[in-house]
């Protein structure tokens, strides 16, 4: 059975390419998860990709990922506000990776906190669009580590 | 004409029993809604029980709830973080508890402090499932003191 | 072509009238909405009005409002918690009016900061349902002001 | 052997009834015991009940009662101000639970820290002079919970 | 008996035009007031405008301006300092409206603050010089309100 | 019937003369004793003076003291420490004066918080062992106006 | 020769009596002044009295009683924000006594602290007009005390 | 004539052996005072043992030893609230060495900071109940010097 | 044409050489203007000196100097307190020199903020009255530099 | 000519293997060190691999890797308390990866803050050992991304 | 074989006897050295004793020194700044002292919190130079504790 | 003999003229040395030079320099962080000034404190490589001063 992996976005990714590309990057939401589903076919992996504006449903997202062998979780601002989505990422027994596409440390100091960093496993953050396929490679080598350990 | 009272839940505990069941303990959602409707029953009360893992969601519940005569609400994550979530409570006339079921004092600092604490009538932390009742009981009290006084 | 401008408002506002009326005052967000139309009808804009209490919702309509000529938000309690929603606001090239019925320097500390103020182009704040109009023409200045220079 | 149980009662408690009754109500502090006595003998529970102005005098009772099978403690002013009465609540290993009178985080900013909110098994606050029974009762519930457990 | 108006400036901005351009605007205060006086004279406003560099000095023209129907003031640099300032505006009884002309949430940390918002009636913030303009119709507003209510 | 006042001291002021001379003079208690019941008998006062090294104790008096015409303390350490003894003090509805041998502005920084001061009629602070005269007199003036106002 | 002691009064004291009479009182400036005289007069002590709303004006009058026998100040507004006054005071060799009308501990946050009360000799608030006589007196104890010391 | 010493304990120490052994171990303090009373013997010391919970108990006891050659206390909880100790402390002028069981920078933030420290001569902390023969050594040192020096 | 240079003085710098002499010295702003004016004359500069003890005074004397070739500014107390004469000194496009005759970081902390200093092109602090002649030599070199640069 | 890249490693990074296995896993810095040369090697990458315990001595290091096309850098405990080698990094105009084995925002609250990761281009924390690897060829894509654009 | 113990001292205490004497005292680091070598001998104690300036070498010599039964450490300046020597001082499992000569809690604000007195077994404050032969006495309890525990 | 003189340099300042040349200019730190140099032979002063990396290194020459007539030091970024420089610099007994190229004020947040500006005698800022010949002669005034004083 192929590893189940989720790759969750929160508000406003879906502007990705439009807006602030300076800090954003110019490639949009679609190319990412194009990408993604092109490294997952490859690796065999059953890859579910969304997007919300809605903290409410990020979190329904979470919990329906609860199942899976892995996520990804861009919060975006949520990061920096929600409790609530710490919860639900706390109750995730599978490894979980926080990406950011800019680094949150050389921007407003209200970014430069974040509620959900301390439960997850890792954190990706700087490297762009290109951080997408980094967190689903890092992803693998948890999932693989788990499954000899 | 039996007294109507709602019991809110906020998110992530649809996963109760199964989430950190260290802190939340094992008892279900649906196993603590059947508690509360033998109550109700027993005493007569008209009782709405609902959750939601959305922010807005439950400010909808809180104001669909503004004409009953008290409401219990367990905010869970939006405790901490919800201005809005205060307003709407602070939009009742009713009695309204606040009810955790473990002792956020007791967990880490940001659960410390409660945008809802200020707005309500009365607090009950830290009693697990049986919390629930104990507050449709005070409920009760305080419904039936507002009827006499 | 008529400029295009959204009115925005976020959570509990669609109490206004009933809710705190010494600190609202008693006018409807209907009634609100009925006099911003009146007006728009006179200066030939077409309006969109809408209200949400989710801050998800509110942001789906900020970004629905991008390709406008101008947008006034009244993000109620959302003005001190969402990081998100500042997000989608710096996204919009327009011009946007931060909107807020009472006086929120003269009320609870914890709404004294405001995450989207830094990213609005002005804010008016303190004079009730009357606030409406006058962002209203504020904005048609500001739109009037782009257009010629 | 009936179980035993402590309610102990902190600064100014005494004047229960009397001083500022908008904030504390005006049943006396003799009431609430005669009322938590015909409880407890409903319920055959061996009772002490105590108040004293002294925080020495205060941890002396939670000393004396560390055997019981239960403790009801309003630290009253103590409770923003004492590590030793933490220390001493922190010995006991008894179900202890804190109690309010009032709802301490609708009031000034200093009476929203406890230092014996942390070793307390729960908490009630804000439901006036009933919340002593709802407290016995809800240590009756912990009481017999561990007798189970 | 005319309505009388008090518009009164603060540090600073004598130098309208030339100081920082790129956050102020290149409009002079002789420009501003000419606007005001215009309008003023349409709606048949007794207007006072009047500029001071010193603390003091503006205390004396708010002091002067109490037994007015209403006062614009744009405290500049004494916003985010003055106490004393604060304290002559908590002594008028007419409307006040706290004006400034660029969006001081968008700019240091420092101003931020206000000292005198939380006494004012209104705040009109980020319009630059139209601001004056918009304050004064907001002022008759306030004003027309106050003699029918 | 001679109006009634006491006058309480707080901890270590049985050591006057003799502790920290630079700091607190060298009148010993006994000495200020005499001169205010010196006053007292000019006066025609009934009046009670005690220390107590005690918070607990120190509360006791207040408590005892609050059906007297007006009490003078002097809170010592616990002035800025003891939010019992501030409630006790809140229940008192007769003029009290806290008063401070030395300038607690002008020594170390935790001394420069009150949690009595915020309840109290007046404070008298930095004029060593003659503010206890000082203190009784303006009592006095407190005490007369309620009779006549 | 007599004794030389200087009344200084900061921003809005000559609105006393009008502003905000709930919490500064119904009396005047001048009937302060014309007790004061009264009791200077008595006591043989050639007085100055002034009040002005400007801080460089008040470091003037500062400067111009160096050569007194003593200063009472109420440095009102500028108590709490005014570096250059302290220093003015810390230049004096005579004592001064600080003097507010109400009491600033039961007051508003930033009315706590005082950037002048580290460099006087005493403080006397919350006394109302009174309070100025009171000082007076005091300040000629200490004048007294210096003489004899 | 032999050096007086007193060893004075704070509140909960005479749970010393059950309390927490995990933190404080499991020596009781009749061990202790009996382990310091052989020392003592050896030495040549008078020395006075004392507990208390009452912190004007324990300012008591430092008065009374004020005339002793020094000091040993662990004022347990009372280290991190209590002024009034602090002030005892200071008014002796005898070396006065603060001892502490467990490792309080080890510990929880509150532990972190002592209002005792700044005004005692040295300070010895996680050593156990070995810390008092320690403690008592140092002091015979410290005395030894002052007699020398 | 000679280069145009002002050194500008604040509030209490009059009294120099009277006041508290061990942090400021016993230079007169006399003697300090003096070495300014020869060396002035020496370097062909036209020299503006001046002191005021008014914000709104210094402010004015900013403004008056900002047509000229160089500021040295000894803001005094108001370094710490006013935006205001920030504002004033960000809108000279001259090199401006910040002054100060002792080191504030060595004095009280409220002395280690300053609003002015940001904005001003160099600091020198803590040479006492040499500090000025140095500040005009400095300024000299950054004048030369503007006009090769 | 191949691209040149350093890995640079703090303090403590030399006992890895040994010092808290459970946070820090149990491969040791060899082991590290050989894995990055065996991918080094596979991409024909120039790679120096260093440690030091010694703030200079990482600073050195990082000046003598500026004129390399890529840095990876584990700050370790200097991460949160060097200004100076943030300074180092900035002065880099290659990327540079800021590399952590552990996930610091789930440990203590002092290593939540970072001096360096402002002036770096992205992050990797959590991953243990393997972050190495990942973040050799993140940066391999951030210079071939470099060379293209 | 003998015990094993090292006693490292960081920045400055080469230069004691010389430097602040008023602080640090007289004894220089070669007599404090003669004095514990003297105790190492009469206890049979391997000793290494070690000064270094620098930060790295301070680490260096502390993972030299992880293999020995037991460490005592005076950190100096590096006790407030240095996360990396905490984690060099948390990767020993010997027993080790934190020792400072004079008490830190005495002086400025800054040496009020350690890095590393978190992570040691005790700490030895305020003793003076007497402080190391404490300290190695102590450490001996310690080491024999362990071997007998 | 010639006055003997150091002046040090802190962390990565042997990059200047590489390094953020809009921060820090254009000038080597080799050309700075030789002006000084320059000066130094004019006035013929003994003058020692240095720069390094290390904290440890710089606290090692600032011992080396005790014994000079006077230091210049620019700290770099050890400015604010380095407790064990400050105490280093406290051990000298000779004039010491602190120097910065550009102006921390008007940098980041983390650059606004010092830990060495408290023990420095005087400090010159923002003058660029200019700022070296001055902080020289500056220091040249204070040996003088000192030798005539």
């Amino acid at each position: 059975m192929p590893a189940r992996v989720a790759i969750l976005n929160g508000p406003n990714l879906n502007l990705l390419g439009e807006r602030e590309p300076e800090v954003y990057g110019r490639t949009t939401l679609a190319q990412i998860e194009a990408a993604c589903r092109a490294l997952a076919d490859r690796e065999g992996l059953d890859l579910t990709f969304a997007q919300t504006n809605s903290e409410g449903g990020l979190i329904d997202l979470v919990q329906d990922a609860r199942a899976a062998d892995g996520i990804v979780i861009n919060p975006a601002g949520y990061t920096h506000t929600s409790v609530a989505l710490r919860d639900a990422l706390a109750a995730c027994s599978c490894p979980v990776i926080e990406l950011h596409l800019s680094n949150p440390a050389a921007r407003e100091e209200f970014r430069h906190s974040s509620f959900t960093a301390p439960v997850v496993t890792g954190i990706i953050a700087g490297f762009g669009a290109d951080g997408y396929t980094m967190a689903l490679r890092a992803l693998l080598g948890l999932i693989n580590t788990r499954q000899k350990g």
